[in-house]
């Protein structure tokens, strides 16, 4: 009889995004034995090196023994990515465990599932890995209705509505804050990191007035640090104020009068907080590092459902 | 007696911006003879690789039995450049050759001369080079009141009146546009050539009605190219009309009843123009080849009359 290596080991939760690959290592009582990531994203992947940078990580915790399953969301189901699952249209409910998609393996020991992603047609939008994030945020919030900012490069405002997810709208600011404060001109005046709590509140407010004008006043950076010795760190500040306070502008009409519940890391869903009170609003915000994997637990609890 | 290898050259005028060095050799006749160019920006050069880089291209046309005067401007005046030349402040009128400040050099040839930018405390804003590009529009347009517009990488509108310099204001338009066709996520949906007039109309529009909702507007391009088969063209015009909308739907009060000028390359004028007319603006383009130039003749005039 081959003894399993790892006997404790029930099923994998994976969050395969562009950049990142995180590996949950569930255990039969239901909670991680371990967790892993590497910077295989999807981004640097061909198809053909998915299945290979997955085991790099989990070989070694996988039984001889039996199949493991590995559920994954994420990039790793668009169309650069290792098997192209077709988005799910809004209005819908949160994908779950069936909507899933075997992937081509090679290694008898897998069966790799993949979750879709949402498209909205009008106006277009995608996400893939954050519908998965808000099915976590939902097991957790039953009944919720409003809607649930999902901060990070591309920012997620999701819809929420009976348990359906209504409509989203993705916004740019993290990838443009990375873009102006490392590649652009601004880059001589900006500090990779530091912060001014009063600097950012009063960017804020600049960018909620008259966010048509962010353009010239993001050179006013580079300006007031060449003429008034504006500070590194206060401008890192001023950056992110001005970003998000023209996304708040965006927004606020469609916040009020809603439950708004902020899902991310600590630092950035702080900042977005902010912002939102800037708006009279009083955002829930809730630690998104559980999130994806809450989610990732009710779609295997859904397979595992259904093939009883 | 040694006799002179080029006869014919009176002095040197220079454009010395981040990226680019641009020089018109000046005969006697008031003339260029030549015109070189090359890549030693700024950006790219120690203070000591100044000289070195300018002789590169010159020091073959240099006379060696005389002084050749040579007149700068742009940013090899900034504090990174060759000799720093404070700003004058606004208002003002545009710098004359007299402001010029004397840069080191070595070889005996050459007397460098270097034209100061200008700054404005409120709301911050500095430009080197293109003073020089107004006076030369100016040289040509006496008695010109209303906003210059240079459009570039930083596009700047400036108030102009009553041959003084009232103000001006820096977009970071094109910088934008560069950075997201070419470092974003839109890279994969954005060709580096082609264009629809169709698309970058009904951006533009759009953007001049929603200008705060530019950073969704803008992932939408690439979501529309995922579900809806956006080609790479039209994504680009459609770029292009968010960008020069949102900078429209902020300048827009301040143009109307003013004169308005373009002063730009063929391709991004014609595009400026395209936005101030979805204004209701009949501004005059006007081609910027030859402004730089008219500006550094103006200047060179001013500190010959001088020496006299």
């Amino acid at each position: 009889m081959i003894r399993s290596r790892s006997p404790e080991v029930d099923w994998i939760a994976v969050d395969w995004g562009t950049t990142n690959l995180r590996v949950w290592i569930m255990g039969r009582t239901g909670q991680p034995v371990q967790t892993l990531c590497s910077k295989r994203g999807m981004g640097g992947l061909q198809r053909h090196e998915f299945e290979p940078a997955l085991l790099e990580l989990i070989g070694v915790h996988l039984p001889d023994d039996r199949v493991t399953q590995v559920i994954c969301c994420g990039m790793v189901g668009a169309r650069q990515g290792w098997e192209e699952v077709e988005y799910i249209a809004t209005p819908c409910t949160v994908p779950n465990g069936n909507d899933a998609k075997l992937a081509a393996t090679n290694d008898p020991r897998i069966k790799v599932l993949i979750l879709p992603g949402l498209k909205q047609t009008d106006p277009a939008d995608v996400m893939r890995g954050e519908e998965t994030q808000i099915a976590g945020f939902l097991e957790e919030n039953h009944g919720f209705n409003g809607i649930i900012c999902l901060p990070g490069t591309h920012t997620k405002w999701v819809q929420v509505d009976g348990e359906k997810i209504a409509g989203f709208c993705t916004f740019m600011t993290g990838e443009l804050f990375s873009l102006l404060s490392e590649r652009s001109v601004l880059r001589h005046s900006i500090s990779a990191t530091g912060w001014s709590d009063e600097n950012f509140t009063v960017a804020l407010a600049d960018a909620l007035s008259d966010p048509e004008s962010i353009s010239a006043m993001l050179f006013c950076i580079r300006a007031q640090s060449l003429i008034l010795d504006l500070n590194p760190e206060a401008a890192r500040a001023r950056l992110s104020g001005l970003l998000i306070g023209m996304e708040m502008a965006a927004m606020g009409p469609s916040l009020q009068g809603q439950a708004v519940a902020v899902v991310g890391a600590a630092g950035i869903s702080g900042v977005y907080g902010a912002g939102l009170e800037a708006l009279n609003l009083s955002p829930v915000v809730v630690n998104a590092n559980d999130v994806t994997l809450h989610g990732l637990c009710a779609a295997h609890q859904k397979i595992r459902n259904s093939a009883q």
